[in-house]
């Protein structure tokens, strides 16, 4: 059977990274997130630091724009000169495919339900919550004003949307992308966990119902 | 405390209205989905007949468009004559508020969760499916081959995102509108209608636990 993945896509401030941190430690599997930044320099010498500055983020430069036309397809690593951005998708794609490939995980991010679309055991899922409850949630967290919360969640969704939006194929936060949708603010950080962790069973009976093999 | 309203939309094939009449009967609560035909009809004066071929449809006409925008919000009943579908509209709309006032439920599809938006008790459910189990689930249940299935679930998907992105103020299967978005592809539907069923328990918990009186 292949390894499952668990991708997490998740609204500034719902509390997803926590949902997908706490699932692969009652799964016991693997959770990527800001791991993947460390592999990622490790293997393409980039730092870490720029990976980091630079990941989840789109350059709308726009000869950064008509440079990148000519390379839609991450699967081929062009070998003339890349802007640096596509170069930092490019390499966290590779390092994602890589560690799919290496065990059942939890991955946050990091478009990686379009990166694994040819992986067949995959389950998408997106974690959301009310803006109300996410400035709550963010207030208490970081000592910001909702003012200024509310400003923090709207430029990171913002970030994150532009992002998936330019390298996938389909449209951040649209009901079709993902398996599972589900909402912190209403179910708990934990009540999520618990319906995930159920969806995977049920995915798991439903596959050998259909006779699917993994 | 106020009735629980369980609101679903779904994609056409999906098995989402099925899900729906199967959640409603475990919890041993009414389900109103061809029902509110009749009640309009009832209520309004139109026929049955003329709200079936009108609802959960838009009248695209120029003259149409210019005539409605003197009252969007479907609170205000006008006076003067209004375009047949916009009074189809608002007959529904009332209806489906009345329902929610007799007791708990399972409504499904005709911008339930909109029109409900100011319900205090609400669980709004979208269900999905990729397109390939779609067209499985429609040419097994009506007979059809697999391209003449997947126009019809085009069509009338496009009808009911058209609708509702006229009628409402979000955008239809945007997760933004949805407190659970869920798979029948991946889930099954008694697996769907599982994970609503635990779902309005642990949202039910979590408002406890926010001291949230319904």
């Amino acid at each position: 059977m292949s390894n499952l993945i668990i991708t997490i896509s998740r609204e500034f401030g719902s509390g997803g990274r926590l949902a997908g941190e706490k699932l692969a430690k009652e799964l016991g599997i693997q959770f990527y997130d800001k791991e993947i930044i460390r592999i990622t320099a490790e293997k393409s010498g980039l730092s870490p630091e720029f990976i980091e500055d630079n990941e989840e983020r789109v350059n709308n430069n726009f000869l950064f724009s008509v440079a990148t036309a000519a390379y839609p397809d991450f699967n081929y690593v062009p070998q003339y000169d890349v802007p640096i951005n596509e170069k930092t998708f490019i390499a966290q794609a590779n390092v994602i495919k890589e560690l799919a490939g290496q065990g059942s995980c939890v991955i946050v991010g990091r478009c990686a339900d379009y990166v694994l679309r040819d992986h067949e055991n995959v389950l998408n899922v997106f974690i959301k919550a009310s803006m109300e409850e996410r400035i709550k949630r963010i207030t208490r967290l970081y000592d910001l004003d909702p003012m200024k919360a509310e400003e923090t969640i709207r430029k990171a969704d913002k970030q994150r949307a532009t992002y998936y939006n330019y390298y996938a194929t389909g449209t951040w936060g649209d009901v079709s992308n993902y398996h599972l949708c589900l909402d912190t603010g209403v179910l708990g950080v934990d009540g999520v966990v618990e319906l995930i962790r159920r969806a995977v069973e049920l995915r798991q009976d439903k596959a050998e119902e259909d006779g699917i093999q993994w």
